[in-house]
């Protein structure tokens, strides 16, 4: 049974009007039919991931934990944070199921119906789908060059960032335009909201400090993510807060899902104990350089007459801008009928936007025949809509 | 640094003001000390855990996953939940990152800032906690015997529900209050969410069908968990809901952390196809009800001219009501001195309330030897405050 009576509608919440489906979810559905080549999510290689076992695990972990994560866990990664220039304690990491969550825990930390919230253009579509849902006004800005008249007019909760191979430009901030975004963080006293999943996957030499070391004054939650560096499966990230913060940000943690996966935390820990993890990082960045390198060249091979991108010094996008303005969303049914899977551009835009001629591809995950093939048929398929 | 300056003060959410520490991480953080018997939490008794191994696990379970869940996992709990009675497809099998998940989903989906919502009294603290987060306004009700005039009038968005061994009351519907809760939900066309983590933990021979088995019209959310049944390290749970409804929460659930830990559902899947199952939870149930019916001998001995309690058929907890009507929470900072912790009954009541003389006890975690010693040392004191 289970229909509705028209008399007595479901009442949902008001944000429920803001819950669409993620683009990249419905793309997702549909890059595992065979032959298909995706340059649509963010997925790791297969071949990268290390083997794990469970075997010396202490039969303890698999009780509850405590919601801030393991004490060791957090021990390590304030340990690293402070390699970083980033001034913290084990009592300022949280452990997160995955960073995703974190963007969840810090919606609801800041955002009412209405409250601005200040985020570059473009960024990363499922932090703008969350903040949307609790209600954000955007404002957008330049991460390499905030506009502080803006921001004292708008006041944002917060500013959300990703400075280092940026979800989806791949832009990596220098040294200059990460002291002008906290300078700018400070003088307003605006919290700032650095998303680093990115940082392990570098392969140019580039500024990486996190802007969170930069700042003097204003409130700071730093996360990173061990889905790039180790494995997405695993659901495990971390955030690390300035003390103010903590409180609220462990509380909200524990409504969401009373602690994180145990196994998957003591698993994590045992790799970034693991005397190789250095060597094992740089030759995960070596191997996605050479995918990188690949891609570009392909590109050069088929885009060169269509489109300008920047090479990224890191990451795992490249972000193409058409010399026409197309919009890229009625590209992509073309595309996926021809085999080839990527992301539009306009859903990482704060702002709704008819055509903003720009997409996303992945590198990291297609071996340099599917790139060359992919890269053609797309190419084709630009060139017949222009 | 970091300190804040007073002119520029942090601008939290407003719901954040409705954001208190909880009583159980509270008690939790101090039942470690050694030497104390607790009887506060819910925790599974550390020898029940099974042996996990990940050798057999194929690598691509490491990758990002469908936000629902893994296929073979959902299928198999839909086969569990129709053996139930409760008619479903697995595409209405949502796998959680452990079904506190569900409750901070289903609050997203339903709770703007004054939505009633129907729950019972007493009823799970950390529910009351994620509702009233949300905005919740808290309309009291008897699931046994819901007043259909005041749903008729109050409207509440959905009813929350835990009708087999209710935490804290130990309760269990039998067949006809659970008619007339879904009798009750049909009729104002009511969502009823069902959350059922203790269902496998059964005593006494009792009525345990779903009461979503047993709606004809009324949207339904029903969730369970392997926490109590398998390991809550795994933080695994999932919840089954009514087609309508769908769409929604797998969104949801996209946005709070993408998808559920692969390798925990991995893991769960082996478990629930192992052909001793069934013996196991048998086995589990037989040394919980050893511990039921200690516990149930020492509270006999030591609060038999104190307080009152039906001894539960089935889950984790007994419920005590004191003969008088004193603060439970100032009896606890005492309880702890003495080496003996336990959770007061106020903060499972929807309604503010100066003195409610209930406590809730849980049985499982402690031997019959600590069972005896703790109720001594506990009753002494309830002695000495009346």
């Amino acid at each position: 049974m289970n229909s509705l009576s028209p008399q007595h509608p479901i009442r949902f919440s008001a944000r429920t009007q803001d819950l669409h489906p993620s683009p990249i979810r419905e793309i997702l559905a549909v890059v595992d039919r065979p032959g298909m080549i995706s340059f649509a999510g963010g997925l790791p290689s297969l071949d990268s991931f290390p083997q794990f076992t469970l075997e010396a695990m202490p039969q303890h972990m698999l009780q509850y934990g405590a919601s801030e994560g393991e004490a060791e866990l957090r021990e390590r990664i304030a340990a690293d944070m402070q390699s970083l220039g980033v001034k913290c304690s084990a009592e300022q990491v949280l452990i997160l199921s995955g960073s995703q969550q974190g963007i969840d825990l810090v919606a609801k930390l800041f955002i009412d119906p209405g409250t601005p919230v200040a985020v570059e253009a473009p960024t990363y579509l499922a932090a703008l789908q969350v903040f949307r849902f609790f209600g954000a006004r955007f404002v957008a800005y330049d991460a390499g060059a905030p506009d502080l008249d803006t921001w004292q007019r708008e006041k944002p909760a917060f500013a959300y960032a990703i400075p280092t191979f940026q979800n989806p430009s791949g832009r990596c901030l220098d040294a200059g335009e990460r002291s002008a975004l906290a300078a700018a963080c400070d003088a307003g006293n605006i919290p700032l909201f650095e998303d680093d999943p990115y940082r392990d996957l570098v392969y140019d030499d580039c500024e990486r400090t996190p802007v969170c070391a930069r700042l003097q004054q204003a409130p700071w939650i730093y996360q990173g993510s061990f889905s790039k560096s180790l494995a997405p499966g695993l659901r495990l990230g971390y955030l690390v807060a300035s003390p103010e913060l903590m409180p609220f940000l462990t509380r909200l943690k524990q409504a969401a899902d009373l602690h994180s996966n145990r196994l998957s935390q003591w698993l994590v820990l045992q790799q970034l104990n693991n005397p190789d993890r250095s060597r094992q990082l740089a030759d995960l960045a070596g191997h996605y350089r050479q995918r990188r390198d690949a891609f570009d060249a392909a590109l050069r091979r088929h885009f060169v007459d269509l489109a300008v991108w920047q090479t990224p010094p890191g990451g795992l996008f490249f972000w193409l801008t058409l010399n026409r303005r197309i919009d890229t969303r009625q590209l992509l049914p073309k595309a996926i009928e021809a085999g080839v899977a990527f992301m539009p551009g306009e859903p990482f835009l704060p702002m709704a936007v008819d055509a903003c001629g720009q997409l996303r591809l992945n590198f990291s995950h297609s071996s340099s025949e599917d790139a060359e093939s992919g890269l053609r048929i797309l190419a084709d398929l630009v060139r017949e809509s222009i």
